[in-house]
């Protein structure tokens, strides 16, 4: 419950005092995005105080949108992240102290695993098994990169489904791919300037900026990351997604994959981070070799990871380095220790190695193919269909939707979210540099993802989209 | 089974071909350290050569430390860190593939939680109990700092055991002390000072050189860090473990502590790294404040880790961060994806809650009391008491001890080494830089970690530790 000492206001009204109280736990994250406030009588009642000064309060708190309100449901924080006029005062005293919300009807935004999908079951019993069989194992420190059962599970792995051929020693496991990147900026050097995606993945780029790399933003198109940028930005070390380009879904074509492969053998230090972060979950399209399998020069970092096809809280994932960098990366940063749990790896490595894997993905696959299909329905049930196109479905776990409304796209979203749906547009993957024309792509694109939205509430979730679009139908604001 | 193809030698007589071979699957660790090779019969037999052969090779192989014998036993790979001679040849090609090693009689530098120790049915049962019970909470993205649950926890341990307050939002998760540094490296900037304790710890040095901080090494007293020398160089983060100092045990006491606080305030941006790694197994001595507790200015920040209390192989760690670090940490690196695992954070916070953490804690200190004891026993009733002194024996999980023998500690190590002990002499944790007397402190004091020690070989342990002492009664070659 909230309690405020409203003893000493200073100069501000009651309402205005109480407004800021609220504001604040909201911004330090004490009030967690998507938490329902109390009722304006209940919290009236508690504070002993009028209903007029909490209705005020509330009345500030959803004007300047640190509150929003469902009909019929109540008043809920919302996401400091998604403050569109908080600008500074978000920035200033923002802890953020939750994490993905389950507070939404439907989160369109969330990578979070379905709890549906997770082998709760056989991983037990295999954390089982580990604990009753290996517990010498289990105690012995782990070399730097991972256990090596691990290791070879993953190489045996990548042969069989990715065509790879690697050795256990050049994987290196870690917590997370944030945690490889910045393993990888210690081994390539803080002077080199790394590429990333634009439109893309833009917590690669935080990553590098934070660990004192220079980057640089390079733009694509619809074959994939722009050569000539590459040249003209003097990128040293290019990050792409060519299985599967996120947010866009589109796949480099093999031609395009040879120009990168020259254009990395074209420099001495020029190297290729292949993110290959959800091929498991490809539901249909062409299959292309990744450049890691077609490097011939030792040019290519694979990278992949377990958050998607296992679940997102447990952080293990691996980059396979080529083998130049493989004796670099022992030679210089084998002291650190591996930075995932020996029990996990240990389970992983069974559950790997016995097959539960392979039945799990081909049942993700299943049920995200089911999941895409349902939603698609609901959509084509809805009068939402005459106003939306959909793209690149056949892709990992989301696809995007163009959507015609007269709304702006933030209007539009706001709208969406006081309906309970968050959703995030194509606009937000771009970075835009000073200069550069900034509206060009607002053109009301949404990613959808749909992997942890349940099949229960998707009618309702569409019906959001469309209301949120068909009211916007007034006088064109637009020139 | 070690399969070499010997059709071509080039110049090589076919025995230095072999030993070039084996030398290589050591120093890239194909053949891990502490492996047994196999014996020269078995060995020539299987390449189709002469045991002359192979006796030359083994014999080339011993002479340069990539092997040693023990004594009825075989031939073990050496552990590259440790050959004295090998020099640039480790650092070309060291792929060190393994981790802590099982294979010494007594390992007196590991760390390595003894199997005997860890909660297996407790941990397996209340892992088993969030698997069953938390599913949904399991599933959910959990905070950049960690699960709030774990991070009640381990404020409400910090108060009850340390006298600290401290807010669970203070406290940051991550998956091993050294990720936490590079953390706080990205937190403080890296264009700071960072100061190590010398000697020390030197795996924080590397993490800050290999981020691209400044660091420096600076000496100590009796009474912990000094004070002049963090000022003459400059520093401005310095990393203290001011409880219990590794390797040599000394306490700072409250003086030096209001001292080093002090000159914390003396700065804008000056802060203490305080490490605490293994209070929670002091086993005796006096208890004196944690400087996070004593500290009004917030310029402390508290680090500890489950590393040393649960095991070695879960790699949990945490820091305390005092409130404006708190805030820049949230606004600049709250984008980053904590690296535990949720299954690993509910377990250990329920083990925390439930009262099994407190428990383990007491079973754990009583274990390492009786280990030390026994091994203080074994030295006592061996011709070794005459040889040796032995300080700071109240500490966490090791003593020092200095062991009179003509040898030099180079040859001392060696000579145990090649009885199945591995050892690590106090001067090894000096950091000595250019110019200054590098031969002072290299008095045969050695660390005696005897955390992984199996009882039943202490006996043996200690009678090689006096067989090496005494077997250097030669004519001296000191001055």
């Amino acid at each position: 419950m909230l309690t405020y000492n409203l003893a000493d206001t200073g100069s501000d009204a009651l309402y205005t005092y109480l407004y800021k109280c609220i504001r604040q736990d909201i911004l330090t994250g004490k009030i967690r995005a998507g938490q329902k406030l109390p009722s304006k009588r209940t919290l009236a009642k508690n504070l002993g105080i009028s209903v007029i000064t909490v209705e005020g309060a509330y009345g500030l708190l959803t004007a300047e949108g640190y509150v929003y309100s469902l009909p019929k449901k109540g008043f809920y924080a919302a996401d400091p992240e998604l403050m569109p006029a908080a600008g500074q005062a978000v920035h200033a005293g923002n802890m953020v102290l939750t994490g993905g919300s389950r507070a939404y009807l439907a989160d369109l935004t969330s990578n979070q695993t379905d709890t549906a999908i997770f082998p709760f079951s056989i991983w037990t019993r295999t954390m089982r098994e580990v604990m009753a069989e290996d517990q010498e194992a289990l105690m012995v420190n782990p070399p730097c990169g991972g256990i090596m059962a691990l290791r070879e599970s993953i190489a045996a792995y990548l042969a069989d489904f990715r065509g790879m051929s690697v050795n256990p020693e050049q994987v290196i496991i870690g917590a997370g791919t944030e945690y490889l990147y910045s393993l990888l900026i210690q081994l390539l050097g803080r002077d080199r300037r790394y590429g990333v995606e634009n439109p893309g993945y833009h917590k690669a780029a935080r990553v590098y900026e934070e660990m004192g790399a220079g980057t640089a933003y390079i733009g694509m198109d619809a074959e994939g990351i722009r050569i000539d940028e590459l040249e003209a930005k003097a990128v040293d070390v290019i990050h792409v997604s060519p299985s599967h380009h996120f947010p866009t879904g589109h796949v480099t074509p093999i031609s395009r994959r040879y120009e990168l492969l020259a254009w990395a053998s074209r420099g001495e230090e020029r190297y290729i981070i292949e993110d290959d972060y959800d091929s498991e979950l490809r539901l249909g399209g062409k299959t292309i070799p990744t450049l890691q399998s077609i490097d011939a020069s030792g040019r290519v970092i694979y990278m992949n990871t377990f958050t998607k096809t296992l679940c997102s809280t447990v952080r293990i994932s691996y980059m396979v380095l080529p083998y130049p960098l493989c004796e670099r990366f022992y030679e210089k940063l084998s002291f650190y220790s591996c930075t995932v749990s020996n029990f996990e790896q240990y389970t992983l490595a069974r559950f790997m190695a016995d097959g539960s894997f392979e039945k799990h993905i081909n049942r993700l696959r299943s049920f995200y193919q089911k999941k895409r299909d349902s939603l698609l329905t609901a959509i084509r049930r809805s009068p939402l269909a005459k106003r939306a196109e959909i793209y690149e479905e056949e892709a990992g776990v989301h696809f995007l939707m163009k959507i015609r409304t007269d709304r702006e796209e933030e209007a539009y979203t706001a709208a969406v979210r006081a309906g309970g749906v968050r959703l995030k547009p194509l606009s937000a993957y771009y970075f835009r540099e000073e200069g550069s024309p900034s509206e060009t792509s607002r053109d009301n694109t949404y990613v959808i993802n749909y992997s942890s939205v349940r099949e229960e509430v998707m009618a309702a979730a569409v019906q959001v989209l469309y209301e949120a679009a068909a009211a916007g139908t007034k006088s064109k604001t637009k020139t």
